[in-house]
């Protein structure tokens, strides 16, 4: 069993860099709080006598040997970005679970089979900068390297540039680096596990996510001498794209979502009518299928819509992952090691994007949930329970023995 | 007649400063290119022989004697602070009609028996502070001086600081100024005049304005585990208000005006649902009955949304001012000038507030509108025709001639 007071400890600790006054944590990827992070974490792995490796996009592997070192690491991770108000544990639990499994197999003096590896991948939450899931997507070749150093912030910074900059640029080609098996702990993100008053959720598989920039350009005009009916405002023509977007999502329950997050209208005064709006659309299902079906109904919707007022309407696709069906070994090593252990559990769908779907496109992948408060995420009142996070690294570390073997 | 020549020379001149790449301007009240400007427009005042006193607001007024001193000014003037999107002559026309007035009198060798006065007033626009058009606000005496110092710009700037830091914070206490009369050329910023093909428009009034910010929350949660059915989705709420700001407006026409031209969304990431929306409304009536009625359309509109969606949704009433009729004699005074001058004319009532209407409230006052193109204004397209601009100048030239005798 892992230590869950040093596992707590450290999710604190690591919390302090970047601490909002509510409560949560703001350390946005590749800024200097990043840095600090990581410095922090990599400082803790050295400390239990990892080594470190750091590749080109700026992941970080660090390696514990096995017996068998010629074998394929059993590796387990998560990110330690954070959204603008995030929470301590999105992430940051995933690679501080996996730190703990290593600092409770030195105490225990335990020697596995193949090598145990922790990972933290550059750029999961895709606030900052998209694609999403940066890291783990160009380590397993879903977009490149290019792709991923030219993305900019905002403020027009580079991925290459700020990478550089905090020192996280490393030397090894992303996707040269073996993995047997890969497991990810993660707070769930959602309510199903806390209705359900179950500790432990099976992961089957994680939704398919579809995310696109659309711009509606009008005209700017005065807000006072301009006739109603004269108007082409951006911002009303918006307002119908934003509500269609839920209601696509409402055609398709359980597993349909669909979100706008982020909206930048110009030139943005009282007085003057948009003269363009700007706004995100994120749209997710666990069937592929139905998840197209949305992507078509949005597009008729924008082609209806363009006919109906005459302004001009764009949209471009930013990120796109199918849904993901996690490998039936990971999912049995979860399940087995939860019934060991004597976790209440259910499976749950997983609604947010993880680095564990890309890997899973280079090894046999699993996850592991457990609940948060409120089903609240992407939030600084993000908050989860010790005992719970304490069962999911009990959890990780029996699947993780099981496959690295001893 | 004065010199449409040197009219047009000017208005060039000083949209030098803040010029964009699209032909506009943005020259913010009371940043560095305000000041620029200013400065610009004060040293040709001094070449035109004016003296020059700033209030404490720093509205600026120009000078320039008559034969009978004791007599109150007769006095035009207008502002050159601009939208972030602005053009070259809102606001600047009404300005350097009134420079070349005084330019035309000198040339002339023309005494007037009242003195004529040249003003501009501080942050017109209103897109950087609140309340719009603040240096005449605080003359009239419709806000304190205490509240335009403490308006903030959205990087928490302050009036005070920053008439201070520009060297623009004069020693006259606004309102101890007199004032005989006052005209305010301008473009039309609408499409009236020119649809109908006619140079003069004589306002007989100006529509009354209710400003509001109207803060919508809900709760910040994970744009892909969040079921749709328990998201409290602050934007989703924030689009129904601001399509119902539009419908309002269209059940009040002609005069009906509904407006949502600033948006902020918090935190403004693509896969956080927002918690927090925060927009502008600008409605606007020329009949204050009807003002009042729509307001209190959105005011129902507002609880109904409360108790449907259980949302917090809070509204500030930030700058109200009622419509405004001009004084007959000043309105005739326009009316016969143009009559006497021979151009085309209709009446056009003012969608936009203008400084004419804190003017009117301390002594007779009227405008004089001249087409822009397309109707276009608070965008960077803004045009005018120079003999149009000419035009408007020389009514004003009598219509203030006729004021202040000769
Ligand atoms: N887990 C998580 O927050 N991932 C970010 C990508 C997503 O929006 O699902
Ligand atoms: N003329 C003008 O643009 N005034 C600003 C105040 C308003 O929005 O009407």
């Amino acid at each position: 069993r892992i230590n869950g007071d040093r596992l707590w400890a450290a999710l604190m600790e690591l919390a302090k860099i970047g601490a909002t006054a509510k409560g949560g944590v703001k350390r946005l990827a590749l800024t200097d709080l990043d840095k600090q992070g990581r410095d922090l974490v990599v400082g803790w792995g050295r400390e239990a006598g990892m080594s470190i490796t750091i590749d080109q996009i700026g992941n970080v592997f660090m390696r514990r040997d096995g017996a068998n070192n010629a074998l394929p690491p059993v590796m387990t991770g998560s990110h330690i970005d954070t959204q603008p108000t995030g929470g301590k544990f999105d992430g940051n639990y995933g690679v501080l679970a996996g730190l703990e499994v290593v600092r409770t197999l030195n105490d225990l003096n335990i020697q596995t089979e193949a090598p145990i590896e922790v990972a933290f991948w550059t750029n999961e939450e895709g606030s900052r900068f998209v694609p999403v899931m940066m890291g783990s997507g160009v380590f397993c070749g879903a977009f490149s390297l290019e792709t991923a150093y030219a993305a900019k912030d905002t403020d027009g910074k580079t991925v290459g540039e700020e990478l550089e900059r905090i020192g996280y640029k490393g030397d090894q080609v992303p996707g040269q680096h073996p993995i047997g098996a890969y497991f990810e702990t993660h707070i769930e993100q959602g309510p199903v596990l806390e209705d359900a008053d179950k500790v432990i959720g099976v992961v089957p598989a994680v939704m398919g996510l579809s995310w696109y920039d659309c711009v509606v350009t009008g005209m700017e005009a005065h807000a006072g001498p301009t006739p109603m009916g004269l108007r082409r405002d951006a911002l009303q023509v918006s307002t119908l794209i934003m509500q269609e977007v839920v209601a696509i999502a409402n055609r398709y329950p359980p597993y349909g979502r669909g979100t706008v997050g982020m909206v930048q209208v110009f030139p943005n005064s009282r007085n003057v009518i948009p003269g363009e709006v700007k706004f995100s659309i994120d749209l997710r299902n666990v069937n592929d299928e139905l998840l197209n079906t949305m992507h078509g109904e949005l597009l008729a919707f924008l082609d209806q819509a363009r006919s109906d007022t005459g302004l001009t309407i764009a949209l471009e696709r930013v990120s796109y992952y199918p849904p993901c069906p996690f490998h039936p070994d990971c999912v049995n090593a979860v399940r087995s090691a939860t019934a060991k252990l004597g976790y209440s559990t259910m499976d749950v769908v997983s609604g947010a994007g993880h680095d564990a779907i890309y890997a899973a496109r280079l090894a046999p992948s699993g996850m592991i949930f457990v609940p948060c408060k409120d089903g609240i995420s992407h939030n600084e009142i993000e908050d989860a329970k010790p005992e719970h996070l304490e069962a999911g690294c009990n959890v990780l570390l029996h699947a993780m023995l099981e496959r690295a073997g001893r």
